[in-house]
């Protein structure tokens, strides 16, 4: 392999050869696209994938920018990302678009950047017995060793907001990481319970409305104490269901927030209300009974599992 | 006031003065400006509206560019309207930016593209009967007229895609205005019910399964048949509360189509298959039962009085 990173010159950039475009987002006017690159003259060329975000481009467009790496700015570069700005009549100031350079580019890569087919499914108590519980009990907890780590402050123990101790109504809040800590608008927390056997909405009952109700009361009350420019009134705190993750969790984030991975689409995001009206007002069981919908990426675990039991839906 | 509508001239638009920005949106990557433009060095400057669209600006950007007009390529005029691309390294294929001048802007323009205010609020059911349903009832018939036209074929007749005759079952399934037809990704239907006694989410129980059902199944048996490239399970049925007008219908939208106006996000969107079972496993009157969590823009009809009413979400 070659003996140390650097970034591409311009001339070893011109060389970039496109291949096809991995996914395009109209609503981030973003793109992008798999090429190859060589780190030499001698050298096999390698994949290599560009990043664009801008207004919407088109294929044309793509082809032509490769053609003028030499009019590229250089911001930084970190392993094998490197990142540039483009041109328009001030360079310096004010960037057309920003691009990040992934390079080389492994298959994980491709596929974390392709574009995913996503499917609906209808999710009843049965499919959930038959399929999904299987799957959530298999999985080892070292997946989740990272929650328990930050529960017993072995870390990330100085961003703890809130803590509220105790086995059944206990949890901490700590900002995602995801949120810049700045910017109100995209205000983002997250509440983790200390106990241990929540592994999803699922599991939820009766019993556990002490704890939703301590969890909704603590948070609202702590909001505009903390951040006073956000009202008990201007976040929404819901779970996802299927999670990310399997140990149960809430997240707390502002209304104006509404671009977020994960999402706040029906049918993937619960309100935190709505659990608790369900349960309290219409069924403890009410997890246990619903038949509970919501969209898959064709690469997600459950996909192809719940595919093959006819989860999908269907007239 | 001036004789005729013309796009203004270079000259014109460098003496565009800034004097605020209304909005600003990271996920468009699109920002609102207000100024002030004169039709002619002696009349009075007006309000002018510029609309950008592109990689996230500062307000530092938006000054800069406008003392740079000349450098901007009109595109269209249509009355008001003035549209233009900004340059890059090649202003006739791929401009950095688009623009919308909006010249003279009126308050209502104003109001428009003003970012709007959002606070989080519970319905119970109490206050629905005391603040909602009176409002709703109140409501001149003339307000969905338009909808009776569809009904009635006086509008919009070629546009059916699909229609159920009967009053109680019956609807007609059309595309919506929002979709260009074209686009499978963003694919957007309407359904329509023909009875006219539902006017929301609060007044559907388990005498309305039929019409729930029927609605789910032709749908989602039609989709494939008519967009071969469009699966059942590729689309979303939902409702929207507080709906965008009192008479009953239903969206049926792309799983990818994940940014339109009013939205998926969760409060404001109901799944159809959870209003079904909602009232078939759980209550058949659920809808009148529940709390419903949503919220409002504080230029909503219904944002003073859920306010003054005390239901803004609180600990």
């Amino acid at each position: 392999m070659a003996a140390e990173l650097r970034a591409p010159t311009d001339k070893e950039l011109a060389e970039f050869v496109y291949v096809k475009t991995l996914a395009q987002d109209a609503r981030d006017k973003s793109i992008n696209v798999l090429g190859r690159l060589a780190k030499s003259p001698t050298d096999e060329p390698q994949n290599a994938i560009l990043l664009f975000q801008r207004t919407p481009f088109d294929e044309g467009e793509i082809l032509d920018i490769s053609t003028r790496f030499h009019t590229w700015k250089p911001i930084e570069f970190n392993d094998i990302y490197y990142r540039y700005t483009g041109q328009t009549y001030d360079i310096e100031r004010y960037p057309a678009f920003k691009a990040t350079l992934i390079w080389p580019a492994t298959d994980a890569h491709i596929a974390k950047y392709s574009l995913q087919a996503r499917r609906l499914f209808n999710e009843t108590p049965e499919i959930y017995q038959s399929v999904v519980k299987p799957y959530i009990d298999a999985l080892p907890l070292s997946k989740i060793q990272w929650v328990y780590n930050i529960l017993e402050k072995k870390a990330e123990a100085d961003t703890i907001i809130l803590e509220v101790e105790g086995e059944e109504k206990g949890f901490i809040l700590t900002p995602d990481m995801k949120w810049d800590g700045i910017t109100m608008d995209a205000l983002y927390l997250t509440v983790i319970v200390h106990r241990r056997d929540i592994k999803s909405l699922r599991d939820l009952n009766a019993s556990h409305l002490p704890l939703l109700k301590e969890i909704r009361r603590k948070v609202l009350e702590l909001i505009p104490q903390k951040y006073p420019a956000v009202g008990a009134d201007e976040v929404r705190l819901f779970v996802h269901y299927q999670p990310t993750y399997y140990h149960f969790h809430v997240h707390v984030v502002h209304l104006r927030h509404d671009t977020i991975p994960g999402g706040i689409v029906v049918g993937r995001a619960h309100l935190l209300d709505d659990i608790i009206g369900n349960i309290e007002t219409f069924d403890p069981n009410y997890y246990q009974k619903a038949t509970l919908t919501y969209f898959l990426g064709e690469n997600d675990a459950l996909f192809g599992r719940l595919s093959e039991a006819g989860a999908r839906v269907s007239p």
